[in-house]
Parts: structure tokens; sequence; C-alpha cells
């Protein structure tokens, strides 16, 4: 099990946020009174679906291309996505004169596809599983020399994730609590870890598809769960813990709730028709969390990470 | 023709910022790199859409309920509109302890219906004629004894709307020009109203659908134009001039550029995936304008009205 020394430190924290300023957003924070009445509570919306690429992703992917270039005399980077963190990854790469290799699942949103394909990034096709991704991954870092970006397991890309609710603590002053959907695990780590060295007060807690509940397992089970096939349409959510994940979320997150498909789906329409901002399903995990709780949140305020809005119109259903 | 003394004043629109500044929200001026680059200019979105009732339609609304409130002993009010309107006489009406009755086609969107129940209005439902809505309203007004509120023919309506564009200045310096639709064209006369009042520079220009042309053959026959069956998706956008809007608009609005079906769906897609934010289609009417017509726009700086975000998701079409 990873040490906590083997954790981003608070400076990396900090320092990944001076890093990015230049080349990240800094998104607003947005507030709804249907969500107050609805919640009895104070909510806070740190809106990462007006980040650069649509999601949270691109601050841990600029963090790494920014200290890579620091580093060492990188000549491509590469990495495997089923979206937002190929997106990401690509701008990131763009932004700094380097070619980007991204392998992506075939059937991922043809709506990311495109986005990365705009970036200019290379995109290498695979079957969706971990497996095959990672093989066709190995075979472009050995056919182009690219440095290999992970999406979430690595402490560059927590640190950058970390910034969203770095900056979501500077201006929104007394959170209660935060919470975030658990995906790849990057962002609920880098806020667990930032909640737990910027506040005393402020709990991380966290939304999962039922459906794909491999952390809620995890957690209940104090080890680390993986499932074969997870299924939702907060497809950003598929990937499973890794072990320096697993370790920073039993040690920083308070609790986790699982939801349904339904109520991931009816959290977005709420979204999209009361705040009239685009969220992605993997975003309305965290506000189907809240919904389902009422008496956890009641009379908290409230900081939620809505973390991207890239959604496939085409193929929209609610 | 109306004369420029029956028109609202500079202090109108001053004192309805000031009547409705309690009760409105601010909203957000948002920027995107992406239009900016398509468009080879500055632009400025002011977000009506995160209005409250979603749409700019609740700043004419209340500055009308507070002015009754405070000239005479109003028990009710009464509207006809499609929609927006609709809700915001409903919250108007209902933020002062009001009753409201509202007279709606029967084919207006189910969102619109539903939300102005929910702000405790009663709704009568009419045949979706200008006529129909005029002759039920008559009765409704005669057999409750509502105060009747108009939609856009009216100086307090018209210096609520302004406001928007008076918000728009503050927070924006040095614009070139103002571009927003024409609807009941309440907001386009106190859009020009304001930049005529307090700008010497910036020009307002409008966006009208195609099939929905009558500001447009108003404007260039120099004579008030109706139409009998305007058909479009933009269904904010039907109604057509009164004699006094036409003034305005033919004194102090310098273009009109009209744009067809799909272009205002794909401006309305463009705006949902890149900005992350939902507007209805009377909103992308404006930002197909621009887009229709890069020369006209290039290198300028542009304030656009994102009129409002009212969407039927359950009949969602792009």
């Amino acid at each position: 099990m990873p040490e906590q020394s083997d954790f981003p430190s608070k400076w990396d924290i900090l320092d990944a946020a001076a890093r990015i300023a230049p080349f990240a957003r800094r998104t607003p924070v947005l507030t709804s009174s249907t969500f107050d009445k609805t919640c009895e509570a104070e909510v806070f919306f740190k809106c990462e679906n007006f980040q650069k690429v649509g999601a949270f992703k691109f601050r841990g992917a600029i963090n790494t291309v920014l200290l890579l270039k620091e580093d060492r005399d990188v000549k491509a980077v590469a990495t495997h996505s089923s979206g937002n963190h190929a997106q990401a990854l690509a701008l990131a790469a763009k932004m700094n004169g380097l070619p980007a290799y991204i392998v992506m699942p075939e059937n991922a949103p043809e709506v990311k596809k495109n986005a990365v394909r705009d970036y200019g990034a290379e995109i290498i096709y695979c079957k969706p599983t971990l497996q095959a991704r990672e093989e066709e991954l190995a075979k472009v870092v050995k056919s182009t020399g690219a440095v290999f970006v992970p999406p979430f397991d690595d402490n560059r890309i927590i640190s950058g994730q970390a910034t969203a609710a770095l900056e979501l603590m500077e201006d929104v002053s007394d959170l209660d609590l935060i919470i975030a959907p658990v995906g790849g695990r990057g962002l609920l780590s880098g806020t667990a870890l930032a909640a737990t060295y910027f506040s005393n007060i402020i709990q991380v807690v966290a939304g999962e598809p039922e459906m794909a509940n491999d952390a809620f397992l995890s957690f209940q089970q104090k080890k680390r769960v993986t499932l074969s096939s997870p299924k939702s349409i907060a497809d950003g959510l598929l990937t499973s813990l890794s072990e320096k994940t697993f370790a920073i979320i039993s040690a920083y997150v308070t609790d986790i709730f699982t939801v349904s498909e339904a109520e991931i789906s009816a959290a977005m329409k709420m979204v999209w028709e009361r705040m009239k901002i685009i969220v992605e399903p993997s975003s309305a995990v965290a506000v189907a969390a809240l919904l389902k709780n009422p008496s956890y949140f009641k009379g908290k305020r409230v900081g939620v990470i809505l973390t991207g809005g890239n959604v496939d119109f085409d193929n929209l259903k609610f």
C-alpha cells in the first residue's frame, strides 16, 4: 500500500496552481436557488465544464506536460483515454508545440474523437478494454518515442486536478463539504488532498454510479476491488482505482454514495433545465448523490465539482 | 407614428435598473475563444439564459409589477404569452404577493407551461393566434379585475428589457456593436435605446428567422409589415412589431439580418457544445446572424444578448 510520502504534497498542489495558471481557465463558481431550496443547503458549483476542453482533466494534463518540458527533452506525448483526458493532453501538447498520440477505444463518443482530432493529435483506435488500451499504447510509445502521460495514477496529474478544489476553497469560504464524482480518481484524490492540506474542516465525499461501483466496494471492504465490465451513462467513470488513488481515498474521503442510472439522468436534466449549463453524465453523478441524501447535506455549505460538459448531442437521451 | 417623446427615456431605463436590482439577477458576461477565433472578433455574451425564469423577460415583468404596486391598488395581473413572458410575470407577481392569470396558446412548450404552474399562476388556454389570445385575455381581465401586463408594447417593459444592455455596457467597455434577436421587440427596442442613450458609438443590429421575418421586411420597406402565420423553431420570435417598437427600431437599429432554421439550429448547437451553456433557439438567432456575416463583425468588439435558455428537452432536435 502506498505511504503518505508517496502522495502529492501541499507544495506539489500549490506549484501546480501557479504553473498552470497561464494556461488553464479559472472557472466560475455558480449557485442556484433551485438547488439551494431543494437541498435545504448552500450549494456552490465549481464549473469545470467551462474549463479548457470542457473538463477538469486539462488541469492535470497541462501540469504534466509543463513539468515534462521543464525536466527533459521530451519529443512527443501519448496516452490512452476514453475521452476527456485525451482532449486534455491533445490541447496541452499543442500549446507546447508537441505531437500527441492518443489511444482511444473505438466506442468513445464521437464528439470526443472529433475534439481530439481538432487539437491536432493523432488517434490510434483499440478495443474498449483496459488491456487493449495498454497494449496499443505500449506499441505507440515504442514506435514514436513519445512519453506516456497517464490519465490519473500519477502525482503530476493528481496535483493538477487538485487545483480545482483549491480554487473553489479560495472563492467560497467556510465550506463544510466538497462532493466530486469518482472516475479515474485523479480528481477525487486531488480534491481530498487539497481539502486535507488547506482546511481543517472540509470533508470530501464522492458520488459513484451503482453500475460502476468499484470505489464504493473498495471503500466498504477496505481493499481494492476491480470490476470486469462496469457500465454507466457516466462514461468518464468506468476506470478502476489504482493502488495510489485507493490509498488516498481510503485515508481522506469520508463517504462514497452510489446512484442509479435514472438518478444520474434526472440530476443531469435538472442541472440543464434549472442552471442552464451543460454538464456530462459523469458530473451529474455528484449532483445525483447530493439530491439522493438530503439529510446528509441539509444546512451545510456544499461545494460540488462539476467535472465536465462534453456531451454527444447526436446521441442524447434523458 | 409614435414620436420620440413617447419612447422610454434615459431616466426610465436608469430607474428600472435601480428598481429591479433587488429582484433580478445581474447576469454574467461570458467569452469563448472558439467564437472569437471563428468570428475573428471579440465576442461578449450577456447570459440572460441565467436570468430568473431563464430569460430576459423577467426584467420587464418585474419592472412593471413594481411600478404597478407603487402607483395603485393592484389586485392581480394578467397577460397572454407563448412562454417566457408568462413565466416572468408569474414569478414577478408571486414575489409581490399578487395572483397572476396567464393566457397561453395550447401549443406552448410543455416546459414553459410547467414553469408557469410552478410559480403559482393560473393558466387559461387559447388557440395559437394573436386574436384568440387577446379575446381570451379580455375575458380574464373582465372576470378577475386583473391588470393587463403586455409582453412588449409598453414603456415599462421596454425600460426593463433595456437594463440587460445597460449592464453589458457597464461590464464591457468599448463595444462596437450589440446584436440581439427580434421577437416581441421589447428587448431589441430597449437595447437600441440603451445604446443610443449611453454610448455615442455602439450600433445595435438584430437577427431574425427568415421564416418569421416581419421586422426585416418592415425595416426594408419602411412601413410596418405583419405576417399571417410565421413559423420558426425560435418560438419566442413569432409575434409582430407594434407601432411603437417599429418606430424605435426604425430610428435606432442599424441592420437586421435574417437566418435560416438550419443556421439557427447549428448556432444553438455550437453554443451548447463549445460554451457549455443552454440557450433556446430564439437566442441562437442572434448568434446565427453573427456567424453568417463574418465580414460585418470582423475585428469588432461585439456584445451578443443571449435572451433565454428555456428548452423543451423532451422534444429536443438539432
